[in-house]
């Protein structure tokens, strides 16, 4: 019966937290919220994560934004996130696929400089040579950041901006690869101690 | 290629991260990794996640020890996993599937009373009714904790005991219904300003 229900959206989204580990955590996160421009995703945050819904765009480019915020507060801030694309299983948000491409945060962050290290993990599910795709993303995420092997996952390295153009381009060429439902897990961590930038 | 390594390990893992948003996060970490007892599962922290591998039900109980071990100091602590069964690409670890079933920390925590509000999302990989699969076993967490619908995850409330108790239940299930590759992100949240318990 769900699988039917896949891939007749085109609706991205994510589901995501932003931890700053600080006792100042409440308003670093509530700034990060609202300096971020959110007025083209449907978003909703709960005592567990923050879920934006809309076009691929402005989903990679809100969350962004979001965690850029927060990190550039010189905090130690930690953002796990999980992107989805397809088999929805509802429509809350559908009307934001109205908006147009043009993503409201780029210019603003754009010129943010921020280490970041991330790990990364894309589930193209619902069957086929998954792994292959897997590996196809992997490499073509060494045009981007410094890529490194990590149980479970791959191992980014770079400024946030870079991270965050290379991710949504592996989570885009996955989708229009033909993977009707695609989740990607992503966990990016700036100015911790345990941080080498060497 | 790939394919073909997928269940041949039955190690599981775990990749997560504990963020105790307080300006004491280095030290409530440091404890919370001390304090658990590890030495059945293959550990490694790194700046971005820290990985454990061995059998799955020390692996379920080392992560639950470490998470409750930090959210009894009373800050707010956000717990993010992925944990995964199958298509390991590697041996590390491997050592530890020789260690008994007795968990280590079962019995230092099963007391801590702890309200936590969790997301778990189930990725059985490799195909099939993979979304059946998902039904199933949201339908089976009824049976420890409150369970609701949220956007691309289930939504979780009650005791942190129950709560992995939940998970490790139906993580296993999912791996024993013959998923080859399974993987569950996990999403915990302990003393937020936010939680209402009611």
């Amino acid at each position: 019966m769900a699988n039917e229900a896949c891939g007749t959206h085109k609706i991205a989204g994510a589901s995501f937290t932003v931890s700053p580990m600080s006792n100042n955590f409440v308003a670093i996160i509530l700034d990060a919220l609202k300096k971020a421009d959110t007025s083209k995703v449907w978003m909703e945050t709960d005592d567990v994560t923050t879920t934006v819904r809309g076009k691929m765009i402005h989903v990679f480019d809100v969350t962004k934004a979001i965690f850029l915020e927060a990190a550039t507060t010189g905090e130690h801030v930690s953002f796990q996130a999980t992107y989805s694309f397809g088999c929805p299983g509802d429509s809350a948000g559908d009307v934001y696929m109205a908006e147009d491409d043009h993503p409201l945060n780029a210019a603003s962050v754009q010129d943010i400089k921020q280490f970041a290290a991330a790990k990364f993990s894309l589930y193209p599910l619902g069957g086929g040579n998954y792994m292959d795709i897997i590996y196809d993303q992997i490499e073509a995420m060494k045009q981007f950041v410094d890529v490194s092997h990590a149980h479970y996952s791959t191992r980014l390295r770079g400024e946030t901006n870079d991270i965050f153009t290379g991710l949504e381009s592996v989570f885009r060429a996955t989708v229009e690869g033909g993977s009707s439902h695609t989740v990607m897990t992503v966990s990016v961590s700036a100015n911790s101690p345990s941080h080498t930038e060497g």
